[in-house]
This record gives structure tokens, sequence and C-alpha cells, in this order.
């Protein structure tokens, strides 16, 4: 069972490699370049758009979409709705990114009303996000970044996985998907040169993962092996660019330089279901 | 007559280096930080404003303008439509950028309007956008990356040249340059490290490819030679570029640092007229 | 005395690195994505958020808040003014960046209403942005980049400061810092590797400072204080990094990785009071 499905991951990454699906990104204005630049170093075609007058369109040569709503406001709140209204129509999967619910009552509710009206494929975020998402316990956000232990966000994440027929995929110091019934996990392993933390201090790691998901979901229409393997992916080209790098910048480059030579057996090792 | 031509070309070069041009863009929000260090490390001044309020004063200080629809929407498309009708009856060149033409019909309609209005000096874009505006065959774009060879686009380049009394200049497995009647192509020379392919995992090079003509087309009222220029400048810093990068990000890095050490010479080898 | 205060700016640091302080930024286009990176990098958290619906709550979880009008229009400016009346009420510093004050009549009405309403604790910008604000010489202004020397500043940086009970932080060749009675200054020491002037090849390095001013102040009620270890910070980072660079872009790697394991020490060389 466990070895079958680290090979459906396997499979999914080289399908990804192989079809280069085009994914359509609304996301916020922190993340934009390094979004397109992770879809593309993956072997995807990033598309941004976000004019209501062409969603219909880009929608329909889309393969995947993202929507990440880190620095949301009414305008883009519109487009994200109507996009997400014409994918589920043409079955294109969602993948959508909470980013900063609970430290608005404007996010929470945005997410809510977009994971209930777009039925997203997979939802995901960091533990506080989902935490709050899930209202199991009062808001504790004090930002965009998790202050919660992914272990303290799993039964959240089953619950809304339950509730509204999706996958969640939460990230933190190891990460957690489950679909509602089966869950799994992606572990970092130790020995590094540089300490893993280091990754929280790079903008947009979480964005990237959400955008490999994306990536994964436009080829795999199992939606938690696809939110499984991108995070397996993210891991094995962050642990491998930890051993070179000084600090978050480099550190960066060496993700993205890694991510174009990725072997998709590569990303085994990190997967525990 | 092609020494000449080339020697216009390495003076260009010069000139940008020396005058450190101030360019005016208002381009997509995936690229504006990568405009703006390309601009930086090409020796030119970059400057980014969309505000209609304004426009009239950025216009009158600017020397070039860069039109990007990359991720155009109705307020974008009006300050675009304002700031190219400024530059126009100041004499200041306008580079357009018709990203994604062809995807969708907003992105097209949007590019001819901004064509037949503000009489730009350069259109440069891939061989799917060039050949969606010139509709001399059926639409096959699939996003905003190129589908179509550049040989195809040839024929749509020359059109869209004589059409609009303008030069076209398209980006492709290798360049094309032409007024209409006159033509130029750039072309990478062999052997590397890395594939030269790697060139298009990263996102914004045939942006900053735009940024680039703009910031010729200010100090070098030949738009066929500014044209010319840039994709030479882009074509030396990258095949550079890539002898000492391991992947898309790394190939950035050098790609920018190359630019601020470029020789005006070293473009000379790339261009064939 | 001048012992004590580069004691105080050392203790900023630590500060900052021990309590990371969540920065609210609403900023510029160009810079979103690098004033994000810098901050998780000095040890701070970002956080960016415009829509007017969430902005007392964003401020009321923020510890400082960055005004940056880089890339302003109509709707940005109501956000900075909404949420810099919410910082005032809540006794949060907001850092006011005048990005291009001078350039247009736009920029520089918008910055003298924003500081005269939203009272910021530092005014930080280059040399031209303060002449501009000051209007004490006619405005000589050509874009975003400083054509003035911080020399000629140092008046119109002062009288400001006094004006509007606030301190003003000038970067250029050296950084001029005042409050209108205390002044100092930060200049780097000599011999380096890459000319010093490379920093000026890179976009955002003066939003940059103004994010890690926005950090220091939120741990520091002395904001004269909070801005000279700011500049200090950088020049810092900065002065090491040209040690190893090639270029603005391998140069900004090395700013962002010398960021992260700054030692508040390393800074003391640069102030001069």
């Amino acid at each position: 069972m466990s070895q079958e499905i680290i090979q459906q991951c396997v499979e999914t990454v080289k399908k990804v490699q192989e079809r280069s699906p085009l994914v359509h990104s609304i996301t916020n204005s922190v993340v934009t370049n390094t979004t397109a630049n992770i879809l593309l170093a993956l072997g995807a075609s990033p598309l941004m758009a976000h004019a209501v007058e062409e969603l219909e369109e880009i929608v329909a040569i889309s393969q995947a979409l993202v929507i990440n709503i880190g620095t949301l406001d009414k305008a883009q709140i519109e487009s994200m709705r109507i996009a997400m209204a014409y994918a589920l129509k043409s079955n294109i999967p969602t993948v959508l990114d909470p980013v900063g619910a609970g430290a608005s009552q404007l996010r929470t509710q945005t997410s809510i009303q977009l994971i209930e009206n777009g039925k997203p494929a997979v939802i995901r975020g960091n533990s506080s996000e989902i935490l709050a998402l899930a209202a199991l316990q009062e808001n504790t956000s004090r930002g965009v970044d998790a202050n919660d232990s992914v272990d303290t966000a799993k039964e959240a994440a089953q619950f809304l996985a339950k509730k509204y027929s999706t996958v969640v995929s939460v990230s933190g110091e190891y990460d957690y998907i489950t679909d509602g019934e089966k869950s799994a996990s992606v572990h970092a392993k130790s020995a590094n040169a540089l300490p893993l933390d280091v990754i929280g201090k790079i903008t947009g790691m979480g964005c990237s993962c959400t955008a490999i998901t994306a990536a994964c979901a436009a080829v795999q229409s199992n939606f938690f092996i696809a939110a499984l393997t991108a995070m397996a992916i993210m891991k094995s080209v962050q642990v491998e660019a930890c051993k070179n790098a000084k600090g978050p910048a480099s550190l960066q480059i060496h993700i993205l330089d890694n991510l174009y030579t990725l072997k998709p057996e590569s990303i085994s090792p990190y997967i525990i279901c």
C-alpha cells in the first residue's frame, strides 16, 4: 500500500515534467515572480491573469488554477470567485491557499466562501490558517506565518477535508496531507549544512508549495496523491538546497536550480504513509 | 552594410551606458522587479508609475516608455492608453510587449488598439503573439509562452511592421527584427555548459528584452537598430551566463551580473544581417 | 555620548532578532518580494495587506507600519491614509518612504498629506526626495533615483524633522539621520572587491532600508536610534556583500544571506555621531 502510493507520486512528477501543464494563477503581489519561476523550473507553464473580461478564455486553456489570497482586495476576490466558478464548470482543479486566514475576518470569511462555492480540489495552508478555517479553536494567528504546530492542526485538517469533500495539505515542521480518511506526511531527513529553519526565512515557500500542488493536480486526478507529491517535491529540493546554501537568498537560488534538475525518484525518501 | 549596422548597434550600447536614459514602465505584476533590475544593470534608470494623475509629468521626464500587457485589466489599460498618448505627443518612443496576445480576445484586441492609437516605435513579442496580432493564421496560443517557431512568424512580423509603420522584434529559438523592408536576426553561438533552453525556464526573459529595447530606443532614433541592439545584448549576456549557471535561478543571477559588466563590442558576433 | 548611542543601536539589532516584530507594509509593486525577504532575513515577520476592510485588524496585530509610495494610485493612497490613521491611534510607529517625491505633484503632495495626517515616526528617503518635500530649492528630480548629494539635503532634513516632529533619514553616498536637533551619519569603510556604487544598481535598496527602519522602530521607541540602527545594518551587510559579489544580482544574494547571519556588534564601525 505504502509503496504503491509512493510509486504513484513518482509517476505524478514524471507526468508534470512530460506534459508541462498550463497553471493559471491569481495570487498575491509578493510572490507572483516566485510562483512563475517555481512552475517553470518544475517543468510546468505559468500564466497570470485576473481581468474578469478574459477569465473564461484563460481558464479554458488552463489545466489547473491557483487561488492565493495573500494580498486580497474586493476586486481580486471577485476575479477569484469568477475564475473558480469557470474552473468548477470545466472540471479544472483549483488549489486554494488561504494565506493569513485568521489574521483578519476578511481573509477567513473570503476563504470559506471560496471553498463553499468554488469547491477546490486541495486546500493548502499552514497550521494556523487551517485551524482558523476549521474554527476548532480560538484564532491565534499573528500574521501570515504559522504559529501553531502541525500536530495541533491535524484534526482541523481532517474536519475540513470531510466537510468540504476536499484534500487538505498542511505545511510546517513536517507536512500533513489528508482527504479526511487517508492521510500521509512528508518529513525532512536530518543532517544538513544549513539548518532547515532557514527555509522559513524565504518568502513564498508556502505559496510555492501551492503552485506545485496545482501543477500536480493538473496531471493527477487523485488529488490526495497530487498534494502529497507536491510537498515531497518541495521537501526534496529544499533538503538538497540546504547542503550548499549560506543563507536564505542563496537557498532560494539552489531550490529553483534543484527543481529544474529534479529526478522523480528522489522524492520517495520523504514520504511517510 | 552589415559591418555598418553592427557598428551602429555597438554605438547604441555605449550611448545607453553613458546617458543612463530614464525608462518609464507600465508592466505586468510578475516582472516589475526583474524589469527594474535589468534596466539598472544595463546602466539605464527605471521608473514605474501608473496613476493617471501623474502620467503627464512622468512621461515628460522619461526618455522611453515600456507598455507590457502581461497582467492587464481595465484600469491598467486606461493608464497604458493615456501614457502612450502623452509619449506620442512628446515624441518619446514606446515599446509594446503584447504578452499573451492570442490567449484571450482582451489581450489581442487591447494590443491592436494600443498599436493603432499609440503608434509604438517597436512591437516586441514571441512568435505566437506576433502571429496572433497579424491574424495571418488561426490562433494557436496556449498561454503566454511561444508555441510557434520564429520561422513561421517572419511573414507576420513583416506584415505588422508595414501595416503600422513600426519595427517588429520576434524572440524565440533565434530573434528576428524587421521594419517591413530590412531585416536582421540574432543567433546564439553553440557550445555552452548549460543548454540554452534553460533560458525559457526563467520568467520575464522576453519582458526583459522589451525593457532593454526601450532603453536602446531612448538613445537611438533608428528603432530598427535599437531593437536589434537589444536582442543582441540579451543574447550575449545569456550565452555567457549559460557557461557558469547550474539551473534557471543561478542563470538569472549571471545574466544580471553580466549585463552590469557588458562590453559593447561583445554583442557583435550574435548579429546576422 | 557617542559610545552610548552606538551601544543603543547594537541593542536595537538584538531586540529585532529576539522579538521578530510583525511589520505591516503597504508598498510599491516593484519591491514587495524584496521587502518581505529583507524583513525575514533580518529576523522580523513581514505582512502585506491593503484591503480597507481588513486594515484595522491587520494594524492591530502589527508592531510597525511601512508606507512606501513608489507605485501609488488613488486606491492605494486611501489604504495608506487609513492604515496610518489606525497606526497613529494605536501608537504603532509608521515609517514613510516618499519614493519619487519631486518627480510628480501627486507624489510630493501625497507625501506631505500622509506626513501631516499620519505623523510618521520616521521619513526615510533619498536626498532628492527630502529636498522636494522640504521645498527648500526647486525640484530637480528626474525619477526615483537621487540626483542630489546628501550634503545638500542636510538642511532640508533638519527642517522637515523640526516641522513635523519626526526623524528624517537620508540615504546616499553616506546616510544622514536627524531628529532636528541631534544628527548622526553612517559611512562605508573603503577597500572592497566590488565598488560600492554597484549597490545603486539593485532596485529596492532604499525601500529595504525603509523596511529595516520599521523593524527597528517596532522594538526601539527612540526613533532616532531606530533609524540610525537601520542604516548601519544595511551598510554593514552591503560592505560585506561587496567583498564577494560579481555584479548587482549576486550582490543582492549576499546582502540577504549576510543579513541572516548579522552579528549586532558588526554595525558599530559604520556609525559616526
